[in-house]
């Protein structure tokens, strides 16, 4: 049985760290917030006695020894950074549910062929370095490290300076080569499970992501005497482009969503005509082809609007990250769990990326949600209810323990 | 006659301080960069004996008494500010003329009844505090004392603050209050003189000039989970206002002008649904009431964008310039020793204003334009050819001496 009450006060001691002024929390990957929480999660590995390693991208590792050190381990986690102004269950939630799970099983001293490894990654939102589930892209041989190392956050400083900052840059042979199974425990972050009454998501697979990053330059110029015809305003390239590719999405009525996250406007002056723009784009389609066409359909638009406005249009890509289908056996485990407990659960597909998603390279791998209030993520109204989160933390408990062997 | 080698000198001297890459300025108001082109704008003052004033808002004043101290001043100059990677001629023309008028009489012992007093106006660009011709208004009495000393920029830093920090916070006392006549030379900043050969624009008046800032704030949410339909994307409700306006004042065919100069986007992360967006409005026309109808349509495009995207929406004028007439007798001046020494010109209207636009309220005013290569300005690529420059001076010098009676 775990402990909930415990659960509980590890969760909201973990909630001041980076906490804002609506109880939401700010604590972006490798800041000095990012830095505490991974201090006081090692304070709670460490009374567990687990054995900690650091890897090269700063994601750590506690490991429990099975009956058979040979063997591959069964690893679960999450992330403990958010985005800013995000909410305290987002990955922090999978993270401790995760010690809860080990400490229950340490406690009752659970004997296991296989050994376990509690995992937290590093920089899985892509907020501060613009590249999401960074450590688990990297460490699976996704991302390079020379071009991780490289990246740079919005004031220029280098994702490998940050890194060392904070005295969490660890060693490339302790990261996670091979698992008997991935399984992390997440918030929902949309409405699905809240609009059901489900309590319990079973993830069989997360859709298509593409980041993109788009430029429009044309001609800083005076905003007074510049007489409009004779402009080439960037912004104004950048907000019919924006808009084209918003109306379009919209019609397509179908599972594609575009968002604008992020945007820089040069020199962002009141009457200076925009000289270059930046912005974002975010597409998302469970099918791949689809994504794909997604993607040429935006370039298409933006190299329409760019020779209509005169200026000079860059699209860069930021990430692509194919859909992936999780391992139908653990979706079945979870299943079988569920029913003997009369868990009320969904089977679903995330439209938000997690690490499993990287994961899934390393061995078979699953998810498993728990609602969101009103399906809100990534802000501080986030809210997940505490009988949810007893129950889905129990049936991690009960699936690690099957797939560990216990 | 003027020396047009010091003046070619001093501008250029003048041009390292705040010097970018390509060859432009930043010279932000009050920064360290403004503070250094003060001082070796004193250090000229200084040796022209001229008594130095700076005022509470550190407007600058160099004045040299004529036979008649009870006499109201002649006061011309301009500014030394910049907007981010600006060029180096806006505003530095201006007042680098002014100091070769006053050697010119000095060197020249020329005998003069009316008092005569340079200046150089704080923040005339509206950059870095956003509120153009600051300087010239708050002694105008067109900006209240406490509103521009609470003033923050980008940063938080307060107007007062940054001004002490510089150290250029002097006396109420020493501001003018009363003018003989006010002469502004300045380069166009668009493209009429260039387009049309012409050497001088002598500028009966200025357009009328409206800035807004708009926020729409709707919910911060996850980009992934959230369907597109459930959203209130602040961004989307901004791209679509502002491609509404843009399109409306494109199809007016007339002389109004919009620029959307500056935006910010909160978070500002790329899987981040915005949940809040300002952006400022930069509306002119050289029409009062016309110019209050364009304020009024964007106002109402504003609205109807908020209620169908179902996010809040909120106006605030920054700034609203009304339209102003330079005195017709000072014109008609310019036009006359034009004549004489066969310099071509062209009578216009201003597009960008300047803090001409304030001090005709103290007294008679006028302006001086010379061309604008291309057109361009607000830019590193700025430009003015110094042939033009030399005779817009001299005609500067010719206009002085006949106001001060010399
Ligand atoms: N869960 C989460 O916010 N992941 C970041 C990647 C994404 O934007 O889906
Ligand atoms: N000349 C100039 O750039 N003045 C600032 C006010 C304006 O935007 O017109």
């Amino acid at each position: 049985e775990i402990n909930s009450k415990r659960l509980h006060q590890r969760f909201y001691q973990m909630a001041e760290i980076g906490k804002t002024e609506k109880k939401g929390v700010s604590r972006l990957a490798l800041t000095k917030e990012d830095r505490v929480g991974r201090e006081l999660f090692i304070k709670w590995l460490k009374k567990l006695k687990l054995n900690i390693r650091v890897d090269d991208f700063g994601n750590i590792f506690a490991r429990k020894e099975g009956s058979n050190p040979s063997l591959p381990p069964v690893v679960f986690g999450s992330h403990l950074d958010s985005v800013p102004n995000g909410g305290k269950f987002d990955g922090t939630l999978g993270v401790l549910a995760a010690v809860e799970v080990v400490e229950t099983i340490c406690e009752n001293n659970i004997q296991h062929d296989f050994p376990l490894e509690i995992v937290m990654f590093t920089n899985e939102e892509g907020a501060r370095y613009t590249q999401p589930m960074l450590g688990s892209g990297a460490i699976t041989g996704v991302l390079q490290k020379e071009y991780v190392y490289q990246l740079k956050d919005d004031n220029g400083i280098a994702f490998i300076d940050a890194l060392k900052e904070i005295g969490y840059l660890g060693n490339q042979e302790n990261r996670v080569s091979k698992v008997k199974a991935f399984i992390e425990l997440h918030i929902e972050q949309g409405p699905v499970l809240f609009d059901k009454g489900a309590t319990i998501g079973i993830v069989k697979g997360i859709q298509g992501i593409s980041w993109q990053k788009v430029t429009f330059a044309g001609q800083a110029d005076h905003a007074g005497p510049t007489p409009m015809a004779q402009r080439k305003d960037a912004f104004v390239s950048a907000i019919k482009a924006m808009d084209k590719i918003h109306r379009w999405v919209s019609k397509l009525k179908d599972e594609t969503s575009v968002t604008f996250g992020k945007c820089s406007v040069s020199p962002n002056v009141v009457n200076v005509v925009p000289g270059q723009v930046t912005f974002t784009v975010d597409l998302r389609h469970p099918n791949k082809k689809i994504l794909n066409q997604r993607v040429d359909k935006v370039k298409e638009i933006i190299l329409t609007i760019a020779s209509h406005t005169e200026t000079e249009e860059q699209i860069e890509e930021i990430s692509f990250m194919e859909p992936v289908l999780f391992s139908e056996r653990l979706v079945k485990e979870i299943e079988n769990i569920c029913d003997e407990n009369g868990y009320s659960y969904h089977a679903m597909f995330s439209g938000a990326g997690h690490d499993a998603m990287y994961m899934n390279r390393l061995g078979e791998t699953v998810m498993i949600f728990v609602p969101s209030v009103d399906g809100k993520s990534h802000c501080e109204e986030e809210e997940s209810l505490w009988k949810d989160i007893y129950q889905g933390t129990d049936l991690l408990f009960q699936l690690v323990c099957k797939e560990i062997g216990a």
